[in-house]
């Protein structure tokens, strides 16, 4: 079991390894009151066996994004309320990236704030979504237009949980992966280079691997910067074009972390096109990389996926709403170079526009 | 005009007293995006004239307590989404307690929390409601059952908008005026007690020295304990039981300020019934002053207003779901002296019942 620390305000532990599982059981039976909050596919792969405490309450979420409404926060609301969940009860949140984000959100409003822990049951929710306290929903204007800061007060990663992923939710981990080599040392980098193979086949001691070194990845930026207001935005590397890119197509029909893999295929193109990127080789290895962890790396890929075009002009619209965006212009995360981002660089939009055009062919 | 700071992580100033609609004007007119929720009755009163900047969207929400509903929030956020606010946008607040609370939660989430200003137009709103960042919605459950912490960045009370409040709901904002004036110093107690007429007849100098009366003590309590953990938990004297009151009376039936009124009523007796009262003459002196206010002081009053009973059983019940309760019994503030009281006194649930039946008679 490997074991990351995360510095905030109240430090807690990411748990990543087999028998992650058994330790959130650990943890909740040790609350008098406690709640479950899960997917509703997750739940039925990987929760039917764990005993979270007598009669603990359980409310299934629909699966993936459709539970980021307010609609379904709404109902986990009266769901809390209904069984009598005190201030000091505990909240668990069981499933993938939006399961945890409308989870934690229910938790972070909820009598204003009660605890949870996280049980990240997806590459994409392990590696990211479970860690920092980042919560969301979404509205027809755009994704995670709403939300707040509510760090868990644990997190529970087991490898197990993955090898029941699609083919293509595990595939939209690895662009969140992809990212965290970007941003991370020489080491993830060239982990994935030499073992990709493997990887795409879930090796289990690997895939923990993985998961923990971008685990600390984040658990450092989150430490650093508890309210994404510097160091923590380059997590959103790659964020600001896969966000208008999931608009355009509408919801649901690009995976995430694809779009995230095509995003930072964009931003070493944009920080080529506005000389930020000191190491030209970057680009290319990011991309081969990409192909040999089969992901896409053009907007026409995604086009293809979605069935419907991406025109640049639309995905241009879309960032404007983006809530990266301040009201001077436009703001991108862009590579330096490996491990090494500029966060806030102001791009004219003209510029923008010739790099999206650019990978649409 | 006075001005009255509060120390939070950010301070920010409460101007009481004419003129502060125009300086709450100056403020938003600073900001590059802003956007007005107001609550649609005191907006025809008090905001048309009001010019918070060209184009300035406005969205207005149902009068009272009704605001403070899940779907009106998710209205709130398609809102500022639609008017394409960027996380540096100025909300202003506009309203009474119900829509301060829906507005400054809206705050809290929209992209993770944009900055507010509140311009309380009621009485409560004015020395209560608008001042410390607790934003809140109701559930069937009860009442703020969800809300978050989130501190505006001004506060601009104007005591001419009083001056259009029916007399019902100024009424009202006297239950919570009542509830300072014990919490404070014998300053606050002995004004009201020499010149209760004049302040029911809205004289102006000495409803804005009230109102910065009660301003200055919240701003106190709420910089020791922002996060509502400890020293501010006072400012529930006589909550636990007014809370249970509405949610028994159903939504609407009792004005809030009249609930808290008998709340303290029976705060004082559940201190003597549990030997906490030091002050033998304050439960005397208090009823007495509240009857010159014209606030109620009995639980049958309130169910005469209410037209429906009151029965103690089921307001013991209600108080049970309390956010304010833990696992572990029932809670409340009671009362020591005049300006002092015991914050998390335990106290068996047949003492409570007994209280309550006495004041049913």
């Amino acid at each position: 079991m490997r074991t990351i620390r995360v510095e905030t305000e109240r430090a807690y532990d990411v748990f990543v390894g087999a028998g992650a599982l058994a330790l959130a059981v650990d943890h909740a039976q040790g609350r008098q009151k406690r709640a479950v909050l899960a997917d509703e596919t997750a739940w039925k792969l990987h929760g039917n066996g764990l005993n979270f405490g007598p009669q603990c309450p359980l409310l299934l979420l629909p699966p993936g994004e459709p539970a980021k409404e307010t609609a379904v926060l709404h109902r986990c609301w009266e769901f809390l309320a209904a069984s009598e969940l005190t201030r000091d009860a505990l909240l668990v949140a069981f499933g993938g990236g939006a399961a945890l984000d409308v989870a934690g959100l229910s938790a972070a409003l909820y009598m204003r704030g009660i605890d949870w822990i996280a049980v990240p049951t997806t590459l994409l929710a392990q590696v990211d979504a479970a860690i920092g306290g980042k919560t969301a929903l979404n509205l027809r204007q755009g994704k995670n237009l709403v939300g707040a800061f509510h760090q868990p007060v644990g997190v529970y990663a087991d490898p197990h949980c993955l090898t029941t992923l699609r083919t293509s939710d595990f595939r939209s981990g690895l662009g969140e992966v992809l990212k965290c080599a970007l941003l991370g040392s020489m080491g993830l980098m060239e982990l994935l280079e030499s073992h990709a193979g493997a990887l795409v086949a879930r090796e289990l001691e690997l895939t923990g691997k993985v998961v923990a070194a971008c685990a600390s990845l984040k658990a450092r930026l989150v430490a650093a910067d508890p309210l994404d207001r510097g160091a923590r935005r380059e997590l959103n590397l790659g964020h600001t074009f896969a966000h208008a890119i999931e608009h355009v197509a509408g919801p649901g029909c690009v995976p995430h972390g694809l779009a995230v893999s095509v995003g930072l295929i964009l931003a070493l193109a944009l920080a080529e096109e506005a000389d930020i990127l000191r190491d030209a080789t970057l680009t290319e290895r990011t991309r081969r990389l990409a192909t040999s962890l089969d992901l896409p790396t053009s907007i026409t890929q995604l086009a293809q996926l979605a069935g419907k075009p991406l025109p640049p002009e639309e995905i241009l619209r879309a960032m404007d709403l983006d809530k990266k965006t301040l009201a001077d212009g436009l703001r991108f995360v862009l590579p330096r170079e490996l491990g090494q981002v500029e966060r806030d660089a102001a791009v004219a939009p003209r510029r923008v526009l010739r790099v999206l055009q650019a990978a649409c062919r």
